[in-house]
């Protein structure tokens, strides 16, 4: 093969908001009519927030087509076919304000201001639509239901089933858990087992943060929200990590996606520093001793980094993250993704890499964890994947 | 000289909680009378929660006369002077569970649960006695009043004013904010602008997380906490810098305690990535033309990290945290501390580095920040200073 499989970690999906109606259990319905233009009112104010309009509108001209992918799915592989992509994973929010899924069942999923019951009806009437789609390209599809897992174990097994019933890969968690109890709690342990023993991949996308804490009266707002909101995406981490939830399931797989990978060697020399004997060992007493591990053998074996848009710079931190723990993204239909320039992104963030790093980091750490076939995706990629020889600048 | 001026940047004092009622204004006294055994008993339940009982004591067992230096100012002086040490930062909480000021005003300065008129009481009770703790050796400590800003900057003025008045030598502030209004917020601009101009440090002391987070489930419930408490110490780092604080107060000094410093290289070229134009700076508009430095470039001028029983990494990292921005601290009278074998601790970190970047990481950062006088603290530090020819090997 002279061309690299390239497989997103880091793809959304979602349909205009009145589409999901249909998708929602009957009985949510009238609440559903009542939330609506609510909905669609708050997502676009707090995209105001976070976006500008005109630098989006202008980013977005011309690739109207394009952007039906969000929803349409001949349009999705008409856009990653001419990107060079062959397979993705599929996590909410298509246009960021525009397809969130009901009910405050989106990337978000908060914890406060929603009604639990509304948020599942919104998290199922997803999950149906996303089955839908991912059915459309089984083969190139790895489909993540939202589980707002937090509120309830049991219903989390149950959805984490139907999703993997109905050809789903995996799930999506909220990452902030509010006054709720966190990740490292033994109660969801039940859940972690079904996610084990089903082979579906727990996943955590980048996102959440305290909103509350990024004031208006503050001009440098958006940059204090994009220097710590990774660090909200690795809180769950930390908490199952010293949890023991990965001594308890070793073949439980876990995956962070777009919190930038430049903050993990730091991260794990720091869990190993506090797991090593210390002076702050003696003093607090044993809370070592459920882990047969340090903190950064089981990132090693059980973590997943979704690369989103990686830059260089963790191209060249790949030994110290490890190159079996990265799977580049795209982002894809963000504004802020490689798409639709992807090779060119490609080609900056990974030149003169070797074959046998990039092979894994492109897409071969996905049919790992997803079981993509590669077989069935050989002919793709042998149209539309990325030459090698185009990474080699001595070529 | 042939001897190190050292000044150690995280020292702890406190008065035994009944102690605290007289420097309580009188309105107040018969809250704290009814607030005292609740409070000491809610304080050894949150130690339990984070000490072992057992290993506490063994560690203090023959250090009876020691420990009293935590109010006491004799046996204070005694135990810097054999840990040869000649000055010191002295923040709240003496003994960790036996000697923090009343109506929650120690370190961890809550924001729930608290009623803030009491916590502006308790803190002016402590700092009424830490101000007379200090004139009894006026050129040895530097105190640092307690100051809960969050709760009314206009109070936080004048209690900051008090405390330059009665020779203090900075404030500590709340780490956690809550659900009120972080440091980002322009409404702190007055306060920011009395400390440049009274030249009072602002500081802030690690310890404080989100503690309901930290479950007794949880087996690694303390390896959760200490691996990220840092993070929240780092959360008004990044509020100031982003709110442009620096921008305005460019003499503005303040210093992060304890919160370890191997986070620190990671973290600025973390901010400082997110301050150069990248993609995001396009979708999210202008974040940064309030700001005519970078993040790395304020914390080098601004920032002072105090590096309690900093370990040889850190001092390894000395030019990519600062020379300048590193002050060793001791963390007396904490079990956790270098004290009592101080020495023995510095020749570990400190082994084979240049006098010229040992004479500011040991002292010299601070005798700068805070004033204290070389000259008057010579003929001590010839006494007891560790001998410089001890930190060369080849000696």
């Amino acid at each position: 093969m002279d061309r690299y499989l390239v497989i997103s970690s880091d793809c959304h999906a979602g349909l205009p908001p009145e589409q999901y109606r249909e998708y929602v259990d009957p009985q949510f319905r009238d609440a559903f009519d009542v939330a609506l233009p609510i909905q669609i009112e708050a997502t676009q104010e707090a995209a105001k927030k976070f976006l500008v309009d005109d630098i989006n509108a202008e980013w977005r001209n011309g690739q109207e087509e394009g952007l039906t992918g969000a929803w349409d799915s001949d349009a999705r592989l008409k856009v990653l076919d001419r990107d060079g992509i062959a397979g993705e994973v599929i996590y909410p929010d298509g246009i960021t304000e525009m397809n969130m899924p009901p009910f405050g069942a989106g990337i978000s999923l908060p914890v406060e201001e929603v009604v639990p019951e509304l948020q599942w009806a919104g998290a199922r009437a997803h999950n149906r639509w996303l089955a839908e789609l991912c059915q459309m390209a089984p083969e190139r599809r790895a489909g993540m239901a939202i589980i707002p897992l937090l509120w309830d174990v049991d219903q989390g097994v149950q959805e984490l089933r139907w999703a993997k019933q109905n050809g789903l890969k995996g799930c999506m968690l909220p990452v902030l858990w509010g006054k709720l109890e966190g990740y490292d709690h033994p109660k969801f342990d039940p859940f972690w087992a079904e996610c084990q023993a089903l082979g579906m991949v727990a996943s955590f996308h980048s996102g959440p943060a305290p909103m509350n804490d990024y004031h208006a009266d503050n001009p440098g707002m958006i940059g204090f929200y994009i220097s710590e909101v990774c660090w909200f995406l690795a809180r769950p981490l930390t908490a199952m990590i010293w949890g023991g939830v990965f001594e308890r399931f070793p073949d439980l797989r876990v995956m962070f996606t777009e919190g930038t990978a430049v903050w993990v060697p730091e991260y794990l020399r720091l869990l190993d520093f506090r797991y090593a004997d210390t002076p702050y060992s003696a003093k607090l007493g044993d809370y070592t001793s459920h882990m047969s591990m340090k903190p950064s053998e089981y990132f090693a074996r059980n973590i997943m980094i979704g690369a989103s848009c990686m830059p260089r710079r963790e191209a060249e931190m790949r030994y110290e993250i490890g190159v079996g723990n990265l799977a580049w993204g795209s982002d894809y239909p963000h504004p802020e993704g490689t798409w639709p320039q992807t090779e060119g992104h490609l080609l900056e963030t990974f030149m003169d890499l070797p074959e046998e790093e990039l092979t894994p980091m492109l897409g071969g750490n996905l049919v790992q964890l997803f079981g993509f076939d590669e077989e069935k995706l050989a002919p793709l990629v042998a149209q539309i994947g990325p030459e090698k020889a185009a990474f080699r600048s001595s070529a």
